[in-house]
């Protein structure tokens, strides 16, 4: 598994770097980009995995949320992977929409024509990028992992599937129930088909109702989000992490909407979140 | 002088909006953006103008700077104004080159035609914006300025040129010497013409030289900047400002380059810095 470095910024202290590779996994060329804190000079640090949102790519989240300054503190590498395969070749929105296909992966990994192909977006954070970090860059086998609105759904899914692979989860504004809201039934649609029998395993609360996991999970929504209602349903989420006796700690911050200035005002939080489970 | 808002974020307790008012001065509709912190609910807060480069609107530094963190923090007011003016009428680079024209103004006052008509970026910062800043928002008289690259050029000129207007000023990775480097030989032969005796009037190090102003100042730069020897040339504003015994601080930093990467790992710098003196 070769990569090739295609930027390179020095940021607080450390540096973050944008790769590409040819994935085995969704079969093209994927970009991602890693933040090494300065303590990555010297020794292994942890890994926290960010999954980003309909429409983002791996730039958001370094160029607009100010994670880089906790993470340089505490020491934790940050890896971003795009949202979707791309490139000329990968089956796009037959409209072009923004909330399927390029730039829509969903996180999970498609059985439709002519999406499986390349949307195996799970397989692709859950397995053959943590392989490939871990081969390259000097980190340890710590993992914790977040993510904002689709990546909130995508990180806790994968949070609540693989307890052992990571330590701690945590989610910005997520698609908590995406059986049960239009950006979801469109995406899972288009990705698993019609027989909905095949959903609930991409379903947060689905998931939640029946998790034996007790991985430490951070939750934080806008109250002024435009989503909120129809598409994000955090209340769902929090009856079933109640029914289970989940820890499940979600907070509504009130006045702030789904965007990055809303990430940016509380990433510290959750960095020194997942810091407490992987630097223990 | 009525102001029209066009959007709004909570950002760390405090909002950033922005809005669109008709120019006097550079007569055309502007955009500008402005950050309250939570104090300015409750009290008059001083003001940070920043100038961004080339290329920018007023959303670079909201977006990539993390700026509202601390500005939160110590109860300072952000404005941002666009960098040139902007519209159908507006005259462009004939070329539509990035380094002049549409985002490009350079922060000076054309003499030249076509541009002489709206190109009146000086004014417009020194005057108009913050006296439509100070009737319409809850922000004291005290005032400090700071800026990148084209827009550090603007914020020292700018200071030196009215110090008992601002309080500090600092900068990044300026445009020290415009008469002597190509970004600005090309903008000050556009905006002021051939003769260059009016041009020493917006180069730092010519106003460096006959300053009677001691305005604290700061200026960060990187060392991998790529523009930093064609370009930049701060060795050129260090040797004017010993000549005169001025108090600059100028930092090179080692490793960083021209991006926003480099500004958000030292604007906490600048803004304590600046805090001292909105602040006392």
């Amino acid at each position: 598994m070769t990569i090739e470095n295609i930027s390179s910024n020095k940021v607080f202290g450390g540096w973050l770097k944008q790769y590409t590779h040819i994935s085995t996994t969704v079969n093209c060329s994927m970009r991602f980009a890693i933040y090494l804190p300065p303590q990555a000079a010297s020794q292994r640090v942890p890994v926290l995995y960010w999954l980003s949102g309909l429409t983002c790519t791996d730039e958001n989240v370094m160029q607009k949320s100010g994670i880089q300054r906790i993470a340089a503190e505490l020491g934790i590498a940050i890896v971003a992977p795009d949202t979707s395969p791309r490139g000329e070749n990968v089956a796009d929105d037959p409209d072009g929409a923004y909330d399927f296909g390029l730039g829509a992966g969903f996180y999970v990994n498609a059985t439709q024509a002519p999406f499986n192909t390349h949307y195996q977006m799970y397989d692709y954070v859950v397995n053959e990028l943590p392989a490939l970090i871990e081969q390259h860059f000097p980190v340890s086998d710590k993992r914790s992992i977040s993510g904002h609105s689709m990546g909130g759904h995508g990180a806790i899914t994968i949070g609540l599937k693989n307890p052992k692979q990571y330590q701690s989860v945590s989610a910005f504004s997520p698609i908590c129930h995406p059986i049960d809201c239009p950006w979801g039934q469109k995406a899972l649609t288009g990705y698993l088909g019609n027989d909905q029998q095949t959903w609930p395993e991409y379903d947060s609360v689905e998931l939640m109702k029946v998790t034996k996991s007790t991985l430490p999970m951070l939750v934080d929504q806008g109250s002024d989000d435009n989503f909120l209602a129809e598409q994000l349903k955090p209340e769902t989420l929090i009856e079933a992490a109640k029914a289970v006796n989940y820890p499940l700690s979600l907070r509504m911050q009130q006045g702030y909407d789904h965007s990055y200035f809303f990430i940016s005002s509380f990433i510290e939080d959750h960095l020194r979140f997942h810091g407490k489970y992987l630097l223990d």
